[in-house]
C-alpha cells in the first residue's frame, strides 16, 4: 500500500476515487474535536483527519460487511456515516440527546443504537440512517450488542431486564428477561455469540444469558465479588467490552481492586486472580489468547501490564505515556496500537519482542477501531 | 454495492480502477478451467473471472492483511498473486513440480508453499512474489500452517517430523520434532495457533503438538481410532482443514467411518460420535460454531447434513445437488457458500432457515474463499 499512501496526502478530503482495498484500514476516535483519523496498519501510519462527528467524548463505532463503511456512535446521540474509501461523511443523523453504544446486524443491513436520553434502542436501515424501528424500554438502555440471527440484545439501568430482539421477520420478536439484576451498568457478549454477561452497579457479581437456551434464565456469577459496600464512582467501572477470552477462560478487570479475575468459561466459576499495578480499566487478549494486556484507571493510567495466559504472571510492565486509553490488535495479533490520549499520539509495539514500532500524531485519541471487527460478532 | 455489481460488468478484465472495498469478497476456484471466479458475498454475485492459474485441480489460496491480494497454490507448483481490486493477475511463479497448498506469515511479508515434487517449503516475498528462502525437508512436505510470531509449521510424509520455522530474525531457527506417527498426510492449526494436529495415514489416531510449549512434544489422540486395517485408498482421507471448533470441542471427519468425532479441545479425548450419512470429508463449523454442517465422498456426495452442536443430533439434510465439494460461511455465519461442482453451480442458503437464496454460475467449482481469512490464523 506504499503507493496508497503517497497519494493519500494529495486525496485528504477530496471525493476521488482509489482502487482501496480495507482490510487493513481502522478509524480512531479523537475525542476532544469531533474528528477521526483514518490509519493503516500495514504502513502503521495515519492517512487522513475527517471532521464534523460532534461530541466524541464517549463514542464506537462497527464497520460495515464489506470494510467500506464505519458507523460512528456519538455520545450526543449522532450517528454518522463514514465511507472510509472516499474519506468523506456520507450521511448524519441525530438519533437522540445522549447515546452509549451501537452495534450492526449479522447481515450488515441495520444498525441500532442505544440511548440514555430518551432511553431505548433505535434502528436504523444501513445504508439509508432511516428509522426502521423504535423500541422504548422505560429506562436508559445499556450493553447494546449484536447476536446471530439478526439479533440485537441490550439492557435497561432502570429496570434490570434483558431484551432480545430478533428482526428476521417483518413483525420484531421482542424477548424480555427479568431479574438480571440492580442497575446493570454495560454488558458484553463472547464472541461466538452465545454467553451475555451484564455488570451490575447496585450489587455485587455479574449475571449471564446462555443465548442458545430456549428460554434463557438469568445466571449469577461470581455473587460474592464486585464493588460490594464501597463507594465508587461510576467512571472507574471497567469496560466490560475489554474482557477477554483466552482459551477456556474469561479475563475481566476487578471492580475496585488492584487485580484481574479469571474465570472459567464454561462454569463461570473463578478459577484465579492475578495482581496489578492499579485499577484495570481494559483487560484484552492478544487474538492468540497467549497474552492479555491491561491498562488501568486514573493516576496510574500511564503504564500497562502484559500477563503470560498460562503462568498468569506478569510477563513484561511498561509506561507508554500519560493516559493510555484504549488498546487494539492487529487481527493476527502480531501488533498492538495504543491511544496515549495526553501525549497526543498513537503508539505501536510488537508484541513479540515489545519493541516501539512507531508513534502517530493524534489530537487526544481514545477508541482504536481496526476494519477487521467487521467480520466479527458483539464488536 | 450495487452500483460496483453493475459497473462488474463492464469492467471485467480490464484494469479500470473503482472504489472498491473487499471486505465482503471472495475467489472461488474453477478446477477444471484453471479460472477463478471473483464473488461478492453482499450482492450474492458473480464479479468477474480471471483465468490464466494453471492446474487448480488441488488449489487453494491466502489472502494479504489488507484484502487486495490473493496468493494462489496450483497442483502444478504455479504460486499466482491476483489483485482482487484490479482483477487482473499481477505476478506469476512456477515454484515446484507439484504443489499442496501455502501459507502466509501473521505480519502479511512472506508467502509459504509446501511441495511433493521436489519436497520441502519454500518462502516468497509476498510483494515481489521473489524467493526469499528454501527449506529442504528431504520429502514430501504436507500440513503447510501459519503460526503467531512468524513461524511456519509443516511436516514431512516420509520421516514423519513435524517441523517448525521460525523467520522472525534474518537466520532463521528451525525446530525439527520427530516421531509424529507414520505417514502423515494432512494437519491443522486451531484458531488461536496453539495446537498443531497431524492425520496419519500409516496408523491409527493423529498426533498433536502444543505449540505454546517451549519444547513441544508429539501427544498422541485418540490412538484406538482410525482407518485400522482397511485398505482405503488416499482419496477418500478427510480434510482436516474442515475440522471444527465448536466451544470447547472439536468436531473431526471420521476417517473412513460413517460418522464425524466430537473431540474435548483441553484432553484431547472423545466425547461423543455422531452417525452420518456417508464418509465425511468436510465437517465444518458456523462461525458460532452452533451448527456443524457436513458433506460426504462419492458416491454420497449430493448431501448435506446439518447437526446441532448442543444435542449432537443432526436438524436438517437436503441435497444441493451433484458434487458438493466445500462450504464456506459468511464471516458472521448468516449465510453458507456451497460449491455443487457437477451442477457447474455455487449455491448460497440462509443458516437459519435453510432457504436457498441464490445460484451462481461458475465453472467445475470447488474451494470457496472468503476475504475476511485474511485475518485468521491457520486459514
Amino acid at each position: 500500500m506504499k503507493k496508497l499512501l503517497a497519494a493519500a496526502l494529495l486525496l485528504t478530503s477530496t471525493a476521488s476515487a482509489e482502487t482501496v482495498a480495507t482490510g487493513d484500514m481502522g478509524v480512531v476516535i479523537e475525542r476532544a474535536t469531533g474528528s477521526v483519523l483514518l490509519v493503516d496498519q500495514s504502513e502503521r501510519a495515519a492517512l487522513a483527519r475527517i471532521e464534523g462527528f460532534g461530541d466524541l467524548s464517549h463514542a464506537s463505532l462497527v464497520y460495515s460487511p464489506d470494510e467500506r463503511f464505519a458507523y460512528i456512535f456519538g455520545r450526543d446521540g449522532g450517528l454518522t456515516k463514514l465511507d472510509i474509501t472516499t474519506r468523506q461523511i456520507v450521511n448524519r443523523v441525530m438519533q437522540s440527546g445522549n447515546a452509549i453504544g451501537g452495534a450492526i446486524s449479522d447481515d450488515g443491513k441495520l444498525v441500532a443504537v442505544s440511548n440514555y436520553e430518551p432511553g431505548g434502542v433505535r434502528v436504523f436501515d444501513a445504508d439509508t440512517l432511516e428509522l426502521v424501528l423504535d423500541i422504548p424500554t422505560g429506562g436508559k438502555t445499556i450493553g447494546l450488542v449484536d447476536a446471530p440471527g439478526r439479533r440485537f440484545v441490550f439492557t435497561v439501568w432502570d429496570t434490570g431486564e434483558t431484551w432480545i430482539a430478533d428482526l428476521t421477520e417483518a413483525e420484531p420478536q421482542i424477548t424480555r428477561i427479568p431479574d438480571m439484576g440492580d442497575r446493570p451498568y454495560d454488558a458484553l457478549i463472547t464472541a461466538n455469540g452465545r454467553t451475555y454477561i451484564t455488570g451490575l452497579f447496585g450489587e455485587d457479581g455479574m449475571t449471564a444469558l446462555d443465548l442458545w437456551d430456549e428460554n434463557p434464565e438469568p445466571i449469577r456469577v461470581l455473587p460474592n465479588y464486585g464493588r460490594g459496600q464501597e463507594e465508587m464512582p461510576v467512571y472507574k467501572m471497567p469496560h466490560l467490552e475489554g474482557w477477554a477470552l483466552t482459551g477456556t477462560e474469561f479475563v475481566l478487570p476487578a471492580v475496585g481492586h488492584h487485580e484481574v479475575l479469571w474465570v472459567d468459561a464454561d462454569t463461570l466459576e473463578e478459577t484465579a486472580r492475578t495482581k496489578t499495578h492499579g485499577q484495570p480499566v481494559f483487560a484484552m487478549a492478544r487474538p492468540d489468547g497467549r497474552q492479555v494486556w491491561v491498562n488501568f484507571a486514573h493516576p496510574l493510567n500511564d503504564t500497562i501490564q502484559v500477563i503470560d495466559s498460562v503462568s498468569k504472571e506478569i510477563i513484561h510492565q511498561f509506561q507508554p505515556g500519560p493516559a493510555v486509553l484504549h488498546m487494539e490488535f492487529t487481527p493476527r495479533g502480531h501488533e498492538v496500537w495504543l491511544s496515549v490520549r495526553d501525549a497526543g499520539k498513537i503508539m505501536v509495539y510488537d508484541t513479540r519482542t515489545f519493541e516501539k514500532l512507531r508513534e502517530i500524531d493524534a489530537e487526544s485519541p481514545s477508541g482504536i477501531f481496526f476494519t477487521a471487527r467487521a467480520h466479527r460478532t458483539g464488536l
